[in-house]
């Protein structure tokens, strides 16, 4: 019986923020081992990596097309930290190349991009998964479970946004050396800034959370004179006919990484903040607010049992990811020894997921680019 | 010099809520005295307020015209608190015998009875005040100076609700015995309920605190079945090109008559909540955010020496009416002795203030029933 | 029958921070009216005085003895709002005239005093209140009853405290320009500062609340050079054999007038803030925590009908003093009608909490002053 | 170079919570790999670790001393996640065979226990950490340097306490299932539960965040009617004269694991609650209290630096102990490679803070069982 896998990384270099925390996070689970990587198209921060990442020199590439070819096989996954604009090139080769995936978001820059990723997993039958970090937070998960059940009734309205402050420095005269400049140049980030980086988690968050399925969206995007979006307005109307508005900003002086997420029913409400994620405020029609804590009392659903640190103590980032990676690999091995996943197993966002936020920002920038008009979202 | 005020009040039984609210208010000021009133349309409703208020018996009327009349001359200002739908023409009387106004909101229940109200006042000189009680807090007022000197740059984005569940319960099968039933009945509140009892709430204090104007907005309302709307979402655009979002809910299970006022400039942002008044969490681009506590150190504004209780004891709601009614006060005793009010005496919400929540209403109403078009706001 | 009280004061000018705070409280009262007073010790001030607060200048007083005989049989009661060293001599003038008295806290600078002030109240059947104003506070009602009702079990641990950063500018070079500086003066303040002027409030808090009875304590109380106390730590124990901590504290920089109130018991919890007095957490054994908010669903004690303003809008500082003075009103108004006050009615704190307080105090200074020894509480 | 450190465990089977703790946090960095083990005394369970941590089974162990022997010379360090009651044999055994150790606390059951491993672990030039986990958060180190620095003059008053509510049940008529149960039993905790349990982090994470040392304290330990202490009050003077109290309880209902800090000093102040670790609040006299956010803005010591996620990204308690295991880190490969480490590296609980643990809840239970004396602290 296979007991553990091993994958490689593309990008993720020295100075990357996000493949930091993919390593990190499964640094948090012994059954899965770093042996590959292309982290860097510099050769010698490529080889710095290997030595830091613990990772052998004789598998470090300098070509994810090459990594992939000479590691199919030998690979049990491979996770894509690229800058976006590179997922989907990246993507396709390892699919190609029989390699299951976990990519970050956005997925791509193109929904066709997106849905030939997932015709070609699909086809391939291969594990494709996207870094839709917030819905790994236990007390997702709890909300999740809690609405499934009814313990809200039926949803009546939703309220949701992602602020942080990181671009708004381009606002004001002073010289731009954020490291983050890309993301606000279409070259590397297609039409969308702000809603494809931060509000495509919002997006999956609510639906992960809700079960909602968004009909249709208007919108507004701000781009301050810049070449894209910087701070966005959402109304949405889901399939069950309720309304909901979302605020997605990147100017948000001071806000930190704020995901605010308020869902109404009609017997309760649920009320998460991303910056204490281990706390839901649970609102009963009649009864006193509930202060549900992660590993604390009065969680009677299955998720509460993911917890892995005690009552009170964080469990933080890394972790969140970590329960999406402890997922993925649950359903990577299962295969491998010939199981079937479990439901639990395969709770982890997909790449139809990824599809679903490639819509997603497409239908806003197409609404706020057309005076704010109804956009129907498939 | 005169030193004191007589005041009547129209509606504020026994059992009114609003009313009492008025009457602790001005009690918090030893310049104004209630001497007279209407109180209730029955009989021993009325007799009961004047034991209850110590109002001389004789100077209880069942009629608002009637009371306007015999007052004419003996009252220096009224207090209009009774349901929406007779605020026109309750308020129309008094104006037109001479009298000085204060009236709930909102205002009216057409534009044109707004109007109508905001010119007569003009006409005949008089002060009329609307009771847009969430100004009266000080740290609105700490902040309204703070934006107006220029602390957090200019705004880019704002984002604003007002929630609370009081009508959750007509969602659900139990009988609907909701004393406030009336306000969902057109019959008494026109084309809209909650837009018009807790959106303009908004609207004024984001306008108040901010300045800004705005220019159009787009908006949905659900009504979930019942006459009129229950949860509204609004995106705006103002004058100064910005966008915000604004959200009130009459059926968000659990929420305390939230108001959160998040408020984003290109050098600074200001947020607050109506549960916390004296508190406001100032952030300021490259500094760590700060906590601005009512009568605390480091509010350098004039509005800060407004607190009348020491760093760490709340203020509350009364005191935020008592602060309208001390603006107003000042300005009548200064009118009745020949003075000029000042810019401060006239900081309470006006006729004019009271006109725009009824056009606010309106266009939001308009956008909802037109599948959310853009509609211009005069 | 009589349904209005005339009351005078004695202190409380123009600049005096408590008394404006007893106007205030009893101008939400409709039943009590200002009617003479000894404001200031200067007579110019005090001719201020009578103006401001719309008192007949024959009836203002430049004695607090002559007041007594002059009001006595025309005034239902009197406030005292004097410094502390002042309390006991005008109490007793005004209880030796026959008139009910409401004393600003501490009672006395002695033991012996209060105990005099206690022995002549009930000699003369009079009403005496002392402005213990914290537990005016609906939530602490609330907390009283759900403890008396057994919610919480038997209490096991107690933790309080109250922290303020008023004198810290002593401890710095500054020059000593601070309001409040008599305080620290033993010729106003007796033995002790800040044990005697926040800490009295803590005890008697707690014994409100919980009902427990102080057994022994044993502190510390440091002067930091100057001539009282500034910040004091005890440790109690209560006649049940639960132990407690308090601190005291008026050195703590940026602390806004903290008072926070923790409470465990056999089978919950409850915790309290000053700063937001509207909510408490209350922890079962084994569930969920939930917040209790005034006004909000899930309060099922009769306190929890006391609260004047809907849910989510903060009561403050003057309507929980507003909340003592109405039972005081009640009593008084029953007891000139030859009714007897209910349990309810008498639920303000009497001279009896006022000589515990100052048992309370003298007992932490010999603890203090004698390396920290147990000293028992009477 | 040395580049990699391979360690072995004592303790942390499948069901042990703290054991899994070491090693996430160990897993965070690729510089450690776990090699071998005696991680249970049942060969089964021992087996079972071995599959799930990827551990060769010819190098799991049954006994802590053959390890010691077999792996002397072949592992770095040795992580010792054992009951208390058995810490001291265990980390005897690895100084004695020259191995490193990191080892749980509180360190031992004795003062003189701990003091000769103290000895040992000089004489043998040995690398010896101790597991107080809290000071690894971030913010601890950032207010450590900031007082340091002076940022908040000198010391005054400190308030501090750990709650939690783990053995509330042993006070009820429940059954005692509770799995921490041997903990109140002296057989395997000594003469202290809470205080060596709870109590300990504290007195390590007050002198760790301002320098500050014990001098003497007095203290009341509830054990409510069990063998040891549950539940204790501590006053403490420090070597600078200032004074400060100390809670812990284990029987607060609804706690969960609080670690709240409040320092005050002549010139400003800190708050720190372990459930919220990435927020510190930062009074300055005269000035508006900031919230200090790890990696947010506004913060200017070098510890600052040493955020691993985003601006509102909670880091959580696992990073709080691979802070401090990559200082360990650092150090031991420094050592190998012949370097000197930095005292940035050195950064960590050594074994004297191990030693200063065990002396204070010796002299704590020394003055709860003399009647509350002051008992000196070495």
């Amino acid at each position: 019986m296979v007991r553990e896998l091993k994958y490689g990384m593309v990008g993720g270099d020295l100075k990357a923020l996000i493949g930091e925390c993919h390593r990190k996070a499964l640094g948090l689970d012994p059954r899965a081992k770093l042996v590959c990587g292309c982290f860097s198209a510099v050769d010698e921060l490529n080889d710095e990596c290997a030595e830091a990442y613990h990772v052998d020199k004789a598998r470090v590439y300098y070509d994810a097309e090459k990594m992939a070819e000479a590691e199919a096989g030998k690979i049990d996954f491979v996770s894509i930290c690229t800058p976006n604009f590179v997922h989907y090139s990246v993507a396709k080769t390892f699919l190609e190349h029989g390699i299951n995936v976990v990519c970050e978001k956005p997925l791509t820059l193109k929904v066709e991009e997106a849905e030939e990723l997932s015709r070609l997993a699909k086809e391939k039958n291969l594990v494709f998964a996207v870094d839709y970090c917030y819905s790994g937070y236990v007390m997702c998960k709890v909300m999740k479970q809690m609405i499934a059940r009814g313990d809200i009734g039926e949803i009546i309205s939703v309220n949701a946004d992602y602020m942080e402050g990181c671009f708004l420095e381009l606002l004001s005269e002073k010289e731009q050396v954020n490291s983050r400049i890309w993301r606000t140049d279409p070259k590397y980030s297609g039409i969308s800034n702000t809603c494809a980086d931060d509000g495509t988690h919002v997006e999956h968050l609510v639906h992960y959370v809700t079960g909602l399925k968004i009909k249709r969206l208007l919108a507004t995007a701000d781009t301050f004179g810049k070449k894209l979006d910087l701070n966005d307005n959402i109304i949405l109307e889901y399939e069950n006919g309720a309304h909901g508005a979302y605020w997605f900003s990147q100017v948000a002086c001071g806000s930190p990484n704020e995901i605010n997420l308020r869902i109404y029913g009609t017997k309760g409400s649920l009320e998460w903040h991303q910056t204490r994620p281990d706390e839901v405020r649970f609102a009963r029609a009649g009864e006193a607010a509930q202060l549900l804590c992660r590993a604390g009392d009065g969680i009677d659903v299955p998720a509460g049992s993911l917890a892995r640190v005690p009552f009170g103590h964080p469990e933080g980032y890394y972790i969140a990811i970590a329960n999406i990676y402890r997922n993925v690999i649950d359903t990577i091995l299962k295969l491998k020894n010939g199981e079937t996943p479990t439901e639990e197993d395969l709770d982890f966002p997909d790449v139809e997921t990824g599809v679903s936020g490639v819509k997603f920002y497409y239908a806003v920038m197409e609404s706020a680019q057309n005076n704010s008009k109804w956009v129907d979202v498939e």
